[in-house]
């Protein structure tokens, strides 16, 4: 299989989207296909380390795009929270280690408490954690992920809310991932990707596409023109704040998974071509 | 079943909440609960005609606290837009008839076309029935819907949309519906909620749970206390701006539906008493 797309170069796949595969497996295959990157979850250090994955990717010509994932820093219990931010400084230096320029933060909600506490526990989180991130030189992307994981996904919901909490926390290596996935909906969207812009914080920018009807809350993402995210729009602003790096693509899918992963590999690159 | 607590009087169930009935028998064992009034889903016509229901529910000692559903007004062909206008008018007509003061507006929305184009045929579809709404003494609630839903079922999704939408059509008997399960995840709640009250449009109050984990997205609802929403905080914003109608318990769940539904209204009444 042989791309030429002049663009191709800015893809990035996530190593969950291809789930099936180990991570060498997920980098040769992305690698060959001509892939530009890879945003590394975090099961792949069962097969590679950091160091050992990040010669890896570099020797096979993919770029380390990001680590997926921190955060989860809301919990009702104290003993959770303070083990949620030592995995997270392990996280930092597992980044580091990889040269993934950020980690992508899912920033947690616990049903048993409000989110108003569950939202200081998140910034309470990420203040723990900001100098280790600063002194190993990674930044950290706050992603706002779909309402519907407001219970125990993500108390931080819309990137109004995560540029909120960015310009609290106010420090230049702590940005935000945009996923077009949760935010499509959002009316103030278009100006909120325009305010990451003032503080150069968009650090990310992740595509798949909202199904209809959607038969699976977590696992039936579809590649970009399964359907109705209108993402050359979205990736329009995005691009319009001066991002121009990787387009990153994410997709939960039990279909997906089931597939040949070659195929579906093809099938994403066809799309990125397509409807990116 | 005898009840006697004071706020009981409050309650309004909506007919759907207790599918398996006809609405005949909803309203006599709604009645004989203590509950104080019941919002009619439009499939109730098809044993009653709005008029005989009107009569039905009075002689029964219940009051007719709301029609539902109006809307869909968005759509990518003119002919179905057209259709959903008509579909509107006769709605304003049964709501007249019935003798409820407002009808629940779920606004529409079609993957075809993109939702800044949905949200124009919505204040549109607005305007079109506006007039006859108003001479016919029915109010209209807009209901924001979840983000989960913006795909075919509504492209307004927060309460703040829908003020803003109520600004621009400003019209007295224009206003929204506050439904804890499609806004609690919401950080501008409390203020939206506040907004409100300045051009007195919160017409109605809905009541229900996101379970955790929920496992479908249309008819997993929990009873209030079943899932993670903070309704009594909700109800306190609402009855800040002055609000003292009846607060409306809309439950759809495959689980509940396939119960006794005399054991379920029992735990519809002890959920209200104890989580509202």
């Amino acid at each position: 299989m042989k791309e030429t797309h002049p663009e191709l170069k800015r893809l990035c796949i996530h190593s969950i989207t291809t789930k099936p595969w180990r991570i060498s497996e997920a980098v040769s295959e992305y690698a060959r296909a001509g892939v530009g990157g890879i945003t590394v979850w975090r099961d792949a250090f069962s097969e590679l380390s950091p160091a050992e994955l990040r010669r890896y990717a570099t020797d096979a010509g993919l770029s380390v795009v990001s680590l997926c994932r921190g955060g989860f820093f809301a919990a009702a219990e104290t003993a959770r929270r303070r083990r949620a931010i030592e995995d997270n400084l392990r996280a930092i230096d597992e980044a580091a280690a990889l040269g993934a320029p950020h980690i992508v933060m899912v920033c947690g909600a616990d049903p048993e408490i409000p989110l108003s506490e569950s939202r200081m526990h998140i910034v309470e989180g990420f203040q723990a954690i900001s100098d280790h991130a600063a002194k190993s030189g990674v930044k950290l992307a706050v992603e706002p992920l779909h309402p519907m994981y407001a219970d125990t996904r993500s108390a931080i919901n819309t990137l109004g809310q995560a540029n909120d909490m960015c310009d609290i926390i106010n420090e230049p290596h702590i940005g935000v991932a945009v996923d077009v996935y949760h935010l499509w909906w959002d009316p103030e969207l278009e100006s909120e990707i325009a305010r990451t812009a003032q503080a150069d914080r968009l650090f990310a920018f992740h595509v798949c596409d909202w199904r209809s009807p959607t038969r699976d809350m977590l696992n039936d993402r579809g590649l970009p023109g399964d359907g109705c995210i209108r993402i050359p729009t979205i990736r329009e602003w995005v691009e319009r704040t001066g991002f121009n790096g990787f387009i990153e693509v994410e997709v939960f899918s039990t279909e997906y998974w089931s597939m040949d992963q070659h195929e579906f590999l093809e099938r994403i690159v066809a799309s990125y071509n397509e409807h990116v």
